[in-house]
Protein backbone atom coordinates (compact mmCIF):
# COMPACT_ATOMS: atom_id res chain seq x y z
CA UNK A 1 0.00 0.00 0.00
CA UNK A 2 1.26 3.55 -0.92
CA UNK A 3 2.06 5.68 1.79
CA UNK A 4 1.73 9.48 1.56
CA UNK A 5 2.18 12.30 3.54
CA UNK A 6 -0.31 15.06 4.08
CA UNK A 7 0.17 19.02 4.81
CA UNK A 8 -2.53 19.98 7.31
CA UNK A 9 -3.29 23.68 8.32
CA UNK A 10 -6.79 24.37 10.51
CA UNK A 11 -9.16 26.21 12.36
CA UNK A 12 -8.80 24.23 16.12
CA UNK A 13 -11.76 26.14 17.32
CA UNK A 14 -15.01 23.75 16.11
CA UNK A 15 -12.78 20.46 16.83
CA UNK A 16 -12.51 18.22 19.95
CA UNK A 17 -8.62 18.49 19.04
CA UNK A 18 -6.35 16.12 16.40
CA UNK A 19 -7.33 12.51 17.82
CA UNK A 20 -10.19 10.60 17.34
CA UNK A 21 -12.59 10.14 20.25
CA UNK A 22 -14.14 7.15 20.83
CA UNK A 23 -17.71 8.78 21.54
CA UNK A 24 -18.01 10.36 18.52
CA UNK A 25 -16.60 13.77 18.84
CA UNK A 26 -15.69 15.73 15.81
CA UNK A 27 -12.52 15.79 15.49
CA UNK A 28 -9.83 16.63 12.85
CA UNK A 29 -8.28 12.93 12.22
CA UNK A 30 -11.87 12.23 12.29
CA UNK A 31 -12.37 14.38 9.28
CA UNK A 32 -9.81 13.92 7.65
CA UNK A 33 -10.69 9.55 7.86
CA UNK A 34 -14.29 10.52 6.44
CA UNK A 35 -12.90 12.50 3.17
CA UNK A 36 -10.41 9.54 2.95
CA UNK A 37 -13.28 7.21 3.53
CA UNK A 38 -14.81 8.58 0.37
CA UNK A 39 -11.83 7.95 -2.29
CA UNK A 40 -11.93 4.33 -0.83
CA UNK A 41 -13.86 1.24 0.64
CA UNK A 42 -11.48 0.73 3.73
CA UNK A 43 -10.82 3.80 5.82
CA UNK A 44 -7.22 4.03 6.51
CA UNK A 45 -6.57 5.06 10.14
CA UNK A 46 -4.13 8.53 10.14
CA UNK A 47 -1.11 9.01 12.48
CA UNK A 48 -0.06 12.98 13.26
CA UNK A 49 3.17 14.92 14.35
CA UNK A 50 1.13 16.63 17.07
CA UNK A 51 -1.92 15.71 18.48
CA UNK A 52 -3.25 19.17 19.06
CA UNK A 53 -5.77 19.58 22.20
CA UNK A 54 -9.11 21.03 21.43
CA UNK A 55 -9.18 24.55 19.94
CA UNK A 56 -5.38 24.39 19.46
CA UNK A 57 -4.53 25.27 15.90
CA UNK A 58 -2.11 23.99 13.13
CA UNK A 59 -0.61 25.50 9.74
CA UNK A 60 1.85 22.95 9.75
CA UNK A 61 0.26 19.84 11.20
CA UNK A 62 1.70 16.92 9.19
CA UNK A 63 -0.02 13.17 9.27
CA UNK A 64 0.14 9.95 7.24
CA UNK A 65 -1.99 7.37 5.44
CA UNK A 66 -1.69 4.17 3.72
CA UNK A 67 -3.83 3.88 0.95
CA UNK A 68 -5.12 1.40 -1.63
CA UNK A 69 -3.51 2.37 -4.84
CA UNK A 70 -1.43 4.91 -5.87
CA UNK A 71 -2.38 8.83 -6.45
CA UNK A 72 -0.88 11.61 -7.89
CA UNK A 73 0.20 13.90 -4.77
CA UNK A 74 -1.87 16.96 -6.48
CA UNK A 75 -4.78 14.84 -7.54
CA UNK A 76 -4.91 13.78 -3.64
CA UNK A 77 -4.61 16.86 -2.32
CA UNK A 78 -7.51 18.45 -4.79
CA UNK A 79 -9.92 15.49 -3.88
CA UNK A 80 -9.66 15.59 -0.05
CA UNK A 81 -10.07 19.34 0.11
CA UNK A 82 -13.32 18.71 -2.08
CA UNK A 83 -14.99 16.48 0.60
CA UNK A 84 -13.27 18.10 3.43
CA UNK A 85 -15.39 21.19 2.38
CA UNK A 86 -16.85 23.27 4.22
CA UNK A 87 -15.05 22.21 7.18
CA UNK A 88 -11.85 24.38 8.28
CA UNK A 89 -9.20 22.06 7.57
CA UNK A 90 -7.03 22.25 4.59
CA UNK A 91 -4.61 19.79 3.05
CA UNK A 92 -2.11 22.17 2.04
CA UNK A 93 0.95 19.51 0.47
CA UNK A 94 0.76 15.94 -0.46
CA UNK A 95 3.54 14.03 -1.15
CA UNK A 96 4.88 10.22 -1.77
CA UNK A 97 6.42 8.70 0.94
CA UNK A 98 8.89 6.07 1.74
CA UNK A 99 7.49 3.03 4.01
CA UNK A 100 8.86 3.83 6.90
CA UNK A 101 8.08 7.27 6.79
CA UNK A 102 6.08 7.88 10.17
CA UNK A 103 4.18 11.55 10.43
CA UNK A 104 5.13 11.57 14.47
CA UNK A 105 8.16 9.14 14.46
CA UNK A 106 10.12 9.96 11.96
CA UNK A 107 10.04 14.01 12.49
CA UNK A 108 13.00 15.72 14.30
CA UNK A 109 11.78 18.89 15.25
CA UNK A 110 8.36 20.49 15.49
CA UNK A 111 7.92 24.24 15.79
CA UNK A 112 4.47 26.50 17.94
CA UNK A 113 3.34 29.86 17.83
CA UNK A 114 1.69 31.21 20.67
CA UNK A 115 -0.23 34.67 20.45
CA UNK A 116 -0.98 36.92 23.62
CA UNK A 117 -2.59 40.22 22.88
CA UNK A 118 -2.95 42.68 25.47
CA UNK A 119 -5.12 45.71 25.74
CA UNK A 120 -8.31 46.94 27.45
CA UNK A 121 -11.05 45.97 24.43
CA UNK A 122 -11.75 42.58 23.91
CA UNK A 123 -10.74 40.69 20.50
CA UNK A 124 -13.08 40.34 17.60
CA UNK A 125 -11.51 39.23 14.56
CA UNK A 126 -8.64 37.52 16.05
CA UNK A 127 -10.74 36.05 19.04
CA UNK A 128 -10.17 32.04 18.55
CA UNK A 129 -6.36 33.07 17.90
CA UNK A 130 -5.27 34.48 21.02
CA UNK A 131 -5.60 34.32 24.67
CA UNK A 132 -6.35 37.97 25.84
CA UNK A 133 -5.28 39.53 28.79
CA UNK A 134 -5.92 43.11 29.78
CA UNK A 135 -3.09 44.75 30.44
CA UNK A 136 0.26 45.17 28.32
CA UNK A 137 2.80 42.89 29.88
CA UNK A 138 6.74 43.40 30.19
CA UNK A 139 8.35 41.74 27.16
CA UNK A 140 12.37 42.25 28.86
CA UNK A 141 11.08 40.05 31.50
CA UNK A 142 9.79 37.40 29.66
CA UNK A 143 12.99 37.45 27.40
CA UNK A 144 14.98 37.35 30.24
CA UNK A 145 12.59 34.40 32.36
CA UNK A 146 12.57 32.46 29.18
CA UNK A 147 15.88 32.18 28.71
CA UNK A 148 16.18 30.05 32.09
CA UNK A 149 14.49 27.42 29.83
CA UNK A 150 16.88 27.10 26.55
CA UNK A 151 18.61 23.79 26.49
CA UNK A 152 18.16 20.52 28.04
CA UNK A 153 16.38 20.35 31.07
CA UNK A 154 14.21 17.90 32.87
CA UNK A 155 10.62 19.23 32.71
CA UNK A 156 8.32 18.08 35.00
CA UNK A 157 7.35 21.42 36.28
CA UNK A 158 5.22 22.61 32.68
CA UNK A 159 4.12 18.50 31.68
CA UNK A 160 0.36 17.92 32.43
CA UNK A 161 -0.71 14.93 34.62
CA UNK A 162 -1.55 12.90 31.51
CA UNK A 163 1.65 13.40 29.58
CA UNK A 164 2.46 9.74 28.29
CA UNK A 165 6.11 10.56 27.49
CA UNK A 166 8.93 8.25 28.38
CA UNK A 167 11.09 10.86 30.21
CA UNK A 168 10.54 14.45 31.55
CA UNK A 169 13.86 15.59 29.79
CA UNK A 170 13.60 17.31 26.89
CA UNK A 171 15.58 19.62 24.94
CA UNK A 172 14.25 23.39 24.36
CA UNK A 173 15.73 24.74 20.82
CA UNK A 174 13.98 28.03 20.93
CA UNK A 175 11.80 30.30 22.81
CA UNK A 176 11.54 33.79 21.22
CA UNK A 177 8.93 36.64 22.19
CA UNK A 178 8.59 39.30 19.79
CA UNK A 179 5.77 42.47 20.24
CA UNK A 180 3.33 42.90 17.37
CA UNK A 181 1.43 46.56 17.65
CA UNK A 182 -2.36 46.21 16.61
CA UNK A 183 -4.96 48.73 17.21
CA UNK A 184 -4.90 50.20 20.66
CA UNK A 185 -3.04 47.03 21.84
CA UNK A 186 0.08 44.51 21.05
CA UNK A 187 0.11 40.95 20.26
CA UNK A 188 3.13 39.13 21.97
CA UNK A 189 4.39 35.68 19.61
CA UNK A 190 5.97 33.36 21.62
CA UNK A 191 7.53 30.99 19.00
CA UNK A 192 9.04 27.77 20.58
CA UNK A 193 10.72 25.02 18.94
CA UNK A 194 12.08 21.62 20.29
CA UNK A 195 12.67 18.10 18.81
CA UNK A 196 9.56 17.18 20.88
CA UNK A 197 7.21 18.68 23.59
CA UNK A 198 5.60 17.23 26.48
CA UNK A 199 2.21 17.40 26.79
CA UNK A 200 1.06 21.06 27.50
CA UNK A 201 4.42 22.32 27.77
CA UNK A 202 4.19 25.32 25.52
CA UNK A 203 0.85 26.26 27.58
CA UNK A 204 2.94 25.49 31.00
CA UNK A 205 5.78 28.32 29.55
CA UNK A 206 3.44 30.86 28.56
CA UNK A 207 1.38 30.55 31.14
CA UNK A 208 3.92 30.85 33.49
CA UNK A 209 6.07 33.54 31.64
CA UNK A 210 2.61 35.82 31.58
CA UNK A 211 2.97 35.94 35.01
CA UNK A 212 6.31 37.50 34.33
CA UNK A 213 5.35 39.78 31.97
CA UNK A 214 1.95 40.78 34.60
CA UNK A 215 4.65 41.35 37.07
CA UNK A 216 3.47 38.73 39.66
CA UNK A 217 6.79 36.73 39.17
CA UNK A 218 10.58 37.82 38.73
CA UNK A 219 12.35 36.22 35.60
CA UNK A 220 14.45 34.16 38.70
CA UNK A 221 11.06 32.52 39.78
CA UNK A 222 10.61 30.75 36.40
CA UNK A 223 14.17 28.65 36.98
CA UNK A 224 13.21 27.95 40.33
CA UNK A 225 10.14 26.76 39.13
CA UNK A 226 12.10 24.84 36.59
CA UNK A 227 14.26 23.25 39.13
CA UNK A 228 11.56 22.83 41.28
CA UNK A 229 10.69 19.31 39.28
CA UNK A 230 7.28 19.74 40.47
CA UNK A 231 3.68 20.46 38.16
CA UNK A 232 2.48 22.81 41.59
CA UNK A 233 5.46 25.44 40.83
CA UNK A 234 4.25 25.77 37.26
CA UNK A 235 2.06 29.03 36.79
CA UNK A 236 -1.49 28.97 35.43
CA UNK A 237 -1.48 26.59 31.93
CA UNK A 238 -2.42 29.18 28.88
CA UNK A 239 -5.77 28.43 27.09
CA UNK A 240 -5.44 26.36 23.97
CA UNK A 241 -6.72 28.94 21.27
CA UNK A 242 -3.78 30.46 21.24
CA UNK A 243 -1.46 27.99 20.35
CA UNK A 244 -0.75 27.24 16.73
CA UNK A 245 1.18 23.90 15.87
CA UNK A 246 3.32 26.15 12.66
CA UNK A 247 5.97 23.11 11.23
CA UNK A 248 7.25 19.70 11.80
CA UNK A 249 10.94 18.78 10.33
CA UNK A 250 11.77 15.49 9.07
CA UNK A 251 15.71 14.46 8.11
CA UNK A 252 14.47 15.36 4.58
CA UNK A 253 11.40 17.48 3.72
CA UNK A 254 8.56 15.26 2.36
CA UNK A 255 7.10 18.10 0.48
CA UNK A 256 10.04 19.43 -0.92
CA UNK A 257 9.20 18.54 -4.26
CA UNK A 258 5.17 18.81 -4.09
CA UNK A 259 3.77 20.36 -6.94
CA UNK A 260 1.00 21.10 -4.63
CA UNK A 261 1.75 24.91 -3.71
CA UNK A 262 0.32 27.72 -5.65
CA UNK A 263 3.28 28.79 -7.32
CA UNK A 264 3.25 25.62 -9.15
CA UNK A 265 -0.70 26.00 -10.57
CA UNK A 266 -2.92 23.09 -9.64
CA UNK B 1 -26.33 66.56 25.31
CA UNK B 2 -22.50 65.21 25.78
CA UNK B 3 -20.93 63.97 22.24
CA UNK B 4 -18.84 60.95 22.44
CA UNK B 5 -16.51 59.53 19.35
CA UNK B 6 -15.95 55.98 19.70
CA UNK B 7 -13.77 54.03 17.88
CA UNK B 8 -14.99 50.60 16.58
CA UNK B 9 -13.15 47.38 15.52
CA UNK B 10 -15.31 44.41 14.42
CA UNK B 11 -15.35 40.91 12.92
CA UNK B 12 -18.29 42.23 10.63
CA UNK B 13 -18.99 38.32 9.49
CA UNK B 14 -22.36 37.88 11.41
CA UNK B 15 -23.60 41.37 10.45
CA UNK B 16 -25.59 42.74 7.70
CA UNK B 17 -23.47 45.52 7.43
CA UNK B 18 -22.97 48.76 10.03
CA UNK B 19 -26.16 50.32 9.13
CA UNK B 20 -29.81 49.15 11.07
CA UNK B 21 -32.19 47.85 8.92
CA UNK B 22 -35.58 48.94 9.61
CA UNK B 23 -36.28 44.78 8.81
CA UNK B 24 -34.55 44.22 11.94
CA UNK B 25 -31.20 42.53 10.26
CA UNK B 26 -28.41 42.54 12.80
CA UNK B 27 -26.11 45.54 11.98
CA UNK B 28 -23.24 46.61 13.99
CA UNK B 29 -25.03 49.86 14.46
CA UNK B 30 -27.91 47.98 16.08
CA UNK B 31 -25.54 46.09 18.20
CA UNK B 32 -24.01 49.23 19.28
CA UNK B 33 -26.99 51.00 20.29
CA UNK B 34 -28.77 48.10 21.80
CA UNK B 35 -25.64 48.43 24.21
CA UNK B 36 -26.09 52.57 24.64
CA UNK B 37 -29.57 51.49 25.40
CA UNK B 38 -28.19 49.48 28.79
CA UNK B 39 -26.89 52.59 29.48
CA UNK B 40 -29.39 55.45 29.24
CA UNK B 41 -33.57 55.27 28.67
CA UNK B 42 -33.59 56.93 25.59
CA UNK B 43 -31.53 55.52 22.88
CA UNK B 44 -29.54 57.36 20.73
CA UNK B 45 -28.64 57.46 17.17
CA UNK B 46 -25.16 56.57 16.09
CA UNK B 47 -23.14 57.90 12.65
CA UNK B 48 -20.27 56.34 11.77
CA UNK B 49 -17.53 57.43 9.34
CA UNK B 50 -17.99 54.20 6.74
CA UNK B 51 -20.94 52.63 6.80
CA UNK B 52 -19.60 49.44 5.60
CA UNK B 53 -21.19 46.57 3.63
CA UNK B 54 -22.53 43.09 4.79
CA UNK B 55 -19.16 40.90 5.72
CA UNK B 56 -16.83 44.02 5.60
CA UNK B 57 -14.65 44.36 8.76
CA UNK B 58 -13.24 47.97 10.70
CA UNK B 59 -10.25 47.75 13.23
CA UNK B 60 -10.37 51.62 13.01
CA UNK B 61 -14.13 52.83 12.45
CA UNK B 62 -15.43 55.81 14.20
CA UNK B 63 -19.26 56.72 15.07
CA UNK B 64 -20.37 58.90 17.30
CA UNK B 65 -23.63 59.87 19.67
CA UNK B 66 -25.22 62.17 21.94
CA UNK B 67 -25.68 60.95 25.41
CA UNK B 68 -27.91 62.26 28.31
CA UNK B 69 -25.01 62.62 30.95
CA UNK B 70 -21.28 62.99 30.84
CA UNK B 71 -19.31 59.48 30.69
CA UNK B 72 -15.43 59.28 31.83
CA UNK B 73 -14.37 58.05 28.42
CA UNK B 74 -12.45 54.74 29.58
CA UNK B 75 -15.83 54.09 31.85
CA UNK B 76 -17.75 54.33 28.74
CA UNK B 77 -15.55 52.40 26.98
CA UNK B 78 -15.40 49.66 29.74
CA UNK B 79 -19.53 50.17 30.06
CA UNK B 80 -20.36 49.40 26.40
CA UNK B 81 -17.39 46.64 25.78
CA UNK B 82 -19.33 44.94 29.17
CA UNK B 83 -22.88 45.12 26.83
CA UNK B 84 -21.62 44.16 24.06
CA UNK B 85 -20.14 40.83 24.86
CA UNK B 86 -20.04 38.39 23.06
CA UNK B 87 -20.55 39.85 19.93
CA UNK B 88 -17.14 40.65 17.73
CA UNK B 89 -17.55 44.25 18.49
CA UNK B 90 -14.80 45.96 20.36
CA UNK B 91 -14.69 49.62 21.34
CA UNK B 92 -11.55 50.21 21.30
CA UNK B 93 -11.50 53.86 22.48
CA UNK B 94 -13.95 56.75 23.38
CA UNK B 95 -13.49 60.19 24.00
CA UNK B 96 -15.17 63.47 24.56
CA UNK B 97 -15.89 65.43 21.12
CA UNK B 98 -17.30 69.15 20.34
CA UNK B 99 -21.16 69.51 19.43
CA UNK B 100 -19.48 69.88 16.09
CA UNK B 101 -17.48 66.72 15.18
CA UNK B 102 -19.43 64.55 12.84
CA UNK B 103 -17.99 60.99 12.46
CA UNK B 104 -18.72 61.05 8.80
CA UNK B 105 -18.65 64.76 7.84
CA UNK B 106 -15.60 65.79 10.27
CA UNK B 107 -13.65 62.95 8.51
CA UNK B 108 -10.93 63.99 6.04
CA UNK B 109 -9.49 60.82 5.26
CA UNK B 110 -10.37 57.20 5.18
CA UNK B 111 -7.64 53.83 4.58
CA UNK B 112 -8.86 50.69 3.83
CA UNK B 113 -7.01 47.22 3.84
CA UNK B 114 -8.50 44.40 1.00
CA UNK B 115 -6.90 41.15 1.24
CA UNK B 116 -6.68 38.06 -1.10
CA UNK B 117 -5.31 34.68 -0.36
CA UNK B 118 -3.49 33.08 -3.60
CA UNK B 119 -3.30 29.27 -3.00
CA UNK B 120 -4.74 26.39 -4.34
CA UNK B 121 -5.70 24.68 -0.80
CA UNK B 122 -8.64 26.11 0.86
CA UNK B 123 -8.47 29.16 3.28
CA UNK B 124 -9.01 27.88 6.75
CA UNK B 125 -8.20 30.82 10.02
CA UNK B 126 -8.79 33.18 7.62
CA UNK B 127 -11.49 32.36 5.12
CA UNK B 128 -13.82 35.40 6.68
CA UNK B 129 -10.88 37.65 6.06
CA UNK B 130 -9.57 37.20 2.59
CA UNK B 131 -10.92 36.60 -1.11
CA UNK B 132 -9.09 33.18 -1.84
CA UNK B 133 -7.93 32.50 -6.02
CA UNK B 134 -6.47 29.71 -6.82
CA UNK B 135 -3.34 30.77 -8.65
CA UNK B 136 -0.70 33.35 -7.56
CA UNK B 137 -1.02 36.77 -9.52
CA UNK B 138 1.44 39.00 -11.25
CA UNK B 139 2.53 41.59 -8.16
CA UNK B 140 3.86 43.92 -10.85
CA UNK B 141 1.07 43.83 -13.20
CA UNK B 142 -1.19 44.84 -10.54
CA UNK B 143 0.69 47.86 -9.35
CA UNK B 144 1.35 48.95 -12.29
CA UNK B 145 -2.50 48.86 -13.38
CA UNK B 146 -2.79 50.80 -9.50
CA UNK B 147 -0.55 53.72 -10.66
CA UNK B 148 -3.48 54.66 -13.38
CA UNK B 149 -5.68 55.12 -10.66
CA UNK B 150 -3.91 57.32 -8.48
CA UNK B 151 -5.10 60.96 -8.42
CA UNK B 152 -8.12 62.81 -8.96
CA UNK B 153 -10.65 60.84 -11.49
CA UNK B 154 -13.92 60.15 -12.72
CA UNK B 155 -14.09 56.86 -10.82
CA UNK B 156 -17.84 56.06 -12.43
CA UNK B 157 -16.51 53.16 -13.52
CA UNK B 158 -16.29 51.89 -10.00
CA UNK B 159 -19.14 53.01 -8.56
CA UNK B 160 -22.20 51.13 -7.53
CA UNK B 161 -25.17 51.20 -9.22
CA UNK B 162 -26.83 51.95 -5.89
CA UNK B 163 -23.79 54.82 -5.01
CA UNK B 164 -25.50 57.87 -3.15
CA UNK B 165 -22.32 60.40 -3.39
CA UNK B 166 -23.05 63.43 -5.47
CA UNK B 167 -20.21 63.52 -7.56
CA UNK B 168 -17.97 60.83 -9.10
CA UNK B 169 -15.00 63.02 -8.92
CA UNK B 170 -12.41 61.37 -6.23
CA UNK B 171 -9.35 61.74 -5.61
CA UNK B 172 -7.19 58.44 -4.94
CA UNK B 173 -4.64 59.21 -2.52
CA UNK B 174 -2.78 55.63 -2.17
CA UNK B 175 -3.44 52.17 -3.79
CA UNK B 176 -0.25 50.32 -2.60
CA UNK B 177 -0.02 46.61 -3.25
CA UNK B 178 2.24 43.82 -1.04
CA UNK B 179 2.80 40.66 -1.01
CA UNK B 180 3.22 38.71 2.43
CA UNK B 181 3.99 34.64 2.28
CA UNK B 182 1.35 32.39 4.37
CA UNK B 183 1.60 28.45 4.05
CA UNK B 184 1.66 27.42 0.70
CA UNK B 185 0.91 30.51 -0.85
CA UNK B 186 0.61 34.05 -0.82
CA UNK B 187 -1.56 37.41 0.26
CA UNK B 188 -1.69 40.02 -1.17
CA UNK B 189 -2.71 43.42 0.31
CA UNK B 190 -4.12 46.50 -1.01
CA UNK B 191 -3.42 49.14 0.88
CA UNK B 192 -5.94 52.15 -0.31
CA UNK B 193 -6.40 55.59 1.15
CA UNK B 194 -8.57 58.64 -0.13
CA UNK B 195 -10.43 61.72 1.70
CA UNK B 196 -14.00 59.61 0.45
CA UNK B 197 -14.93 56.77 -1.11
CA UNK B 198 -17.75 56.10 -3.69
CA UNK B 199 -19.69 52.76 -2.86
CA UNK B 200 -18.20 49.56 -3.41
CA UNK B 201 -15.09 51.68 -5.30
CA UNK B 202 -12.48 49.47 -3.10
CA UNK B 203 -13.93 46.54 -4.00
CA UNK B 204 -14.61 47.28 -7.90
CA UNK B 205 -10.95 48.56 -7.95
CA UNK B 206 -9.42 44.70 -6.23
CA UNK B 207 -11.60 43.06 -8.78
CA UNK B 208 -10.36 44.86 -11.39
CA UNK B 209 -6.57 44.81 -10.77
CA UNK B 210 -6.98 40.89 -9.74
CA UNK B 211 -8.13 40.51 -13.63
CA UNK B 212 -4.27 41.92 -14.03
CA UNK B 213 -2.70 39.97 -12.07
CA UNK B 214 -4.68 37.15 -13.56
CA UNK B 215 -3.46 38.35 -16.79
CA UNK B 216 -6.67 38.33 -18.03
CA UNK B 217 -6.33 41.74 -18.49
CA UNK B 218 -3.34 44.24 -19.20
CA UNK B 219 -2.72 47.10 -17.03
CA UNK B 220 -3.49 49.39 -19.53
CA UNK B 221 -7.19 48.00 -19.71
CA UNK B 222 -7.49 49.54 -16.18
CA UNK B 223 -7.12 52.81 -17.40
CA UNK B 224 -9.08 52.58 -20.39
CA UNK B 225 -12.09 51.21 -18.00
CA UNK B 226 -11.36 54.14 -15.94
CA UNK B 227 -11.95 56.83 -18.78
CA UNK B 228 -14.57 54.72 -19.87
CA UNK B 229 -16.35 56.45 -17.02
CA UNK B 230 -18.88 53.07 -17.79
CA UNK B 231 -20.10 51.26 -14.90
CA UNK B 232 -20.22 48.00 -17.96
CA UNK B 233 -16.28 48.57 -17.99
CA UNK B 234 -15.53 47.61 -14.36
CA UNK B 235 -14.13 44.34 -13.67
CA UNK B 236 -16.03 41.77 -10.87
CA UNK B 237 -16.71 43.61 -7.59
CA UNK B 238 -14.61 41.65 -5.10
CA UNK B 239 -16.25 39.45 -2.47
CA UNK B 240 -17.13 41.72 1.05
CA UNK B 241 -14.99 39.22 3.73
CA UNK B 242 -11.61 40.43 1.87
CA UNK B 243 -12.03 44.09 3.06
CA UNK B 244 -11.74 45.92 6.00
CA UNK B 245 -11.82 49.73 7.17
CA UNK B 246 -8.76 50.46 9.36
CA UNK B 247 -8.66 54.07 10.37
CA UNK B 248 -10.24 57.41 9.40
CA UNK B 249 -8.87 60.44 9.77
CA UNK B 250 -10.16 63.65 11.23
CA UNK B 251 -8.30 67.22 11.23
CA UNK B 252 -7.19 66.20 14.77
CA UNK B 253 -7.42 63.05 16.42
CA UNK B 254 -10.36 62.46 18.37
CA UNK B 255 -8.31 59.71 20.18
CA UNK B 256 -5.10 60.90 20.45
CA UNK B 257 -5.78 61.45 24.83
CA UNK B 258 -8.07 58.57 24.79
CA UNK B 259 -6.89 56.85 28.48
CA UNK B 260 -8.23 53.52 27.08
CA UNK B 261 -5.50 51.90 25.45
CA UNK B 262 -3.55 49.27 26.83
CA UNK B 263 -0.73 50.96 27.38
CA UNK B 264 -2.23 53.56 29.78
CA UNK B 265 -4.19 49.98 31.63
CA UNK B 266 -7.98 50.71 32.50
Amino acid sequence: MPRYALLVEYDGTPYCGWQRQAQGQVTVQGRIEAALARLQADVPSIAAAGRTDSGVHATGQVAHCDLARAWEPARLMAALNAHLRPDPIAILAAAKVDDDFHARFSAIGRAYRFSILARAAPATLQRDAVWQVRRPLDLAAMQAAARHLIGQHDFTTFRAAQCQALSPIKTLDRLDISAEAVARGVIYHFDVAARSFLHHQVRSFVGTLERVGAGAWAPEDVRTALEARDRAACGPIAPPQGLCLTRVVYPSDPFSAASSDTSAGR
